[in-house]
């Protein structure tokens, strides 16, 4: 059974604050996802839930997310009725009628568009997805690592335009999605990785979407209680607080359909003295102090806003910003070497070996 | 009826020249399309070819075509097997039987690839195209001016990839499948504005395969004779010789997806002392001698080797090559506002006005 048996408009802030902490820097603008769900909840009634273990075998589920850079949505918002054209033309192509709507990835908007495309159709929502965080790139998946193709699957824009694509890897799905995206104003809604009950019983990392209420439930209790939220969502996820540091410098830049940069976090209070760097493409990838590789992607890196917990993605991250950074274990499979090889520092361009969230004394 | 009744092995040759010249430099090495035809028909048999007026309204034809930078295609040769999954995607996703194939574009392999594809199908091609000669983009040809959508279209690579595109324009159709092309590796095969018969009646540019078939035997037949190869295409064509020159500078690039650049020929003979300039996208585009436009796209602008008659695309353009630039009309659809919107130079980038083929005096 699944954590929380429905998302309720109630849920939607919590849920949306959690899905930007997964969110790792990525995923966009947490309250442009949470306007969109609120909206559709409010008007449509709450989402069943639906854990993987409870999937029947023969369920058909058509997961739906954004592609593209986070960067542009904040300036063009996704039109709520493209998630369900992205469904229905994949659903259509395959010509099966989806029964379940999945997340792929439980970070940022990616974990409130499909809210809004479950509630549109009437159709319950796996309470998972397929990372377990955020990821910039759509081979990036558990299902990946399953043998689970990302294709057929479906890919449109706000201007009426849509495709299909066939790949013959996942890999390929990304690269061609990927350009069409950029072509498309480097945001776009895809439909992928349709899949059996079965399939998302054994792939997906269960529990994301409950995980993304407790989370925000955690930090919004503890502002209430004057208890310390960046401590609460260490405690949610097992991790711990890496840095605290102000934000004296972010270069972003959006090529190739990513935001890619890097920010600069001077130590505060223990930390003083220390700078540390965070590299990122869409999510945080790297953390670097003084020269020792704190943690790396496939781990959880996050940053909070110290006094309030709020997630703070790489788009608001501003000079001056007091930051508390985390990290997090990631799900166990991302550990294995065909999941370092998927989503480990190399993968991204960085010549070392994945350094764990706990590994580093500090 | 159709000029000539159908395309045997021995029209191939000819056919292949001929589709060179009307390739004004772009569609790629004729003699890859002429090998590939070649062993299609001499396996196969011969394939029919149906005038436009006399296809039946109800006939379902599926173009097929290459898209790309001709340039790759010579280091990478498209395979024959590919034209037909690309027919056949578009078939299935329509859930359409072809009675037809034809070409979008009578200009080098594209002239070539359809008769392939008609014979491994078994099907008649028709004896036209939608250009009446080579452009570049998918967008430029006559059925867009006639509103014929070029989507659904299916585009497929030689890994085994394939996608399908419906857009709200054929420009957006261009720039979807041109980015997919690129990723692709700079070659694709595409099947596009999928038709009726009465569509295909009222846009097509009629009889432009025989046209290909007749130019390469006059081009033939003036050599046996030992008359002047460049003048019988010109007569064929009712164009007239612009310039004699020498090559003396090529300057090509393959961006986004195209060759482009530009040729200097130094004048010989009676354009002695003059240089001519000719600004190429796969396509000749421009011509321009001491500062005078002498003529300009939709109009044709065609090199030929001055002593052989054969066909020079931009790649095989060499410094030293001997040049007669001939200039011949386009299809009459092409010079109203409406074509002159999609083809002339402006579109291209060129602030000037188009400039017909017979217009300045020599």
């Amino acid at each position: 059974m699944s954590d929380i048996a429905r998302i309720e408009s109630a849920d939607i802030a919590d849920l949306a604050r959690g899905a930007a902490i997964l969110g790792t820097g990525g995923g966009g603008d947490p309250y442009i996802g949470q306007l969109m769900a609120l909206e559709a909840l409010e008007s449509l009634g709450p989402v069943e839930l639906v854990a993987p273990a409870d999937l029947p075998d023969q369920a058909q589920i058509l997961p739906v997310a954004m592609m593209g850079a986070p960067t542009v949505m904040i300036e063009k918002l996704p039109s709520v009725d493209q998630f369900v054209v992205a469904v229905e033309a994949l659903g259509q192509y395959l010509g099966v009628q989806p029964t379940h709507i999945a997340c792929m990835e439980a970070g940022g908007v990616n974990s409130t568009i499909p809210i809004v495309a479950a509630a549109q159709m009437g159709l319950p929502l796996l309470d998972g997805d397929f990372m377990g965080r955020a990821f910039p790139e759509l081979q990036m998946v558990t299902a990946t690592l399953f043998d689970i193709p990302a294709t057929p699957m479906s890919i449109t824009d706000d201007k009426g335009n849509a495709g299909i694509f066939n790949t013959v890897s996942n890999l390929w799905a990304e690269r061609l999605a990927r350009v069409a995206t950029v072509e498309m104003g480097a945001a776009a809604i895809v439909s992928l990785y349709p899949m059996r009950g079965d399939q998302a019983k054994t792939s997906a990392v269960a529990g994301t979407l409950s995980l993304c209420v407790r989370l925000g439930r955690a930090v919004r209790q503890a502002r209430a209680a004057h208890t310390d939220p960046v401590a609460a969502v260490a405690e949610v996820l097992g991790g711990r607080l890496l840095h605290l540091g102000k934000v004296v410098d972010v270069v972003r830049r959006t090529t190739a359909g990513f935001a890619r940069g890097e920010a600069k976090l001077a130590g505060l209070e223990h930390d003083a003295g220390a700078t540390l760097t965070l590299n990122f493409q869409n999510e945080h990838i790297i953390a670097t102090r003084q020269g020792v590789v704190l943690a790396t992607a496939p781990d959880l890196l996050i940053c909070l806003d110290v006094d309030t917990g709020e997630p703070i993605t790489t788009e608001s991250m501003r000079f001056g910003h007091r930051i508390a950074l985390l990290a997090a274990p990631c799900d166990s499979r991302w550990q294995t070497p065909e999941g370092i090889a998927l989503v480990g520092p190399r993968y991204f361009g960085y010549d070392i070996d994945p350094v764990r969230w706990n590994q580093v004394s500090l």
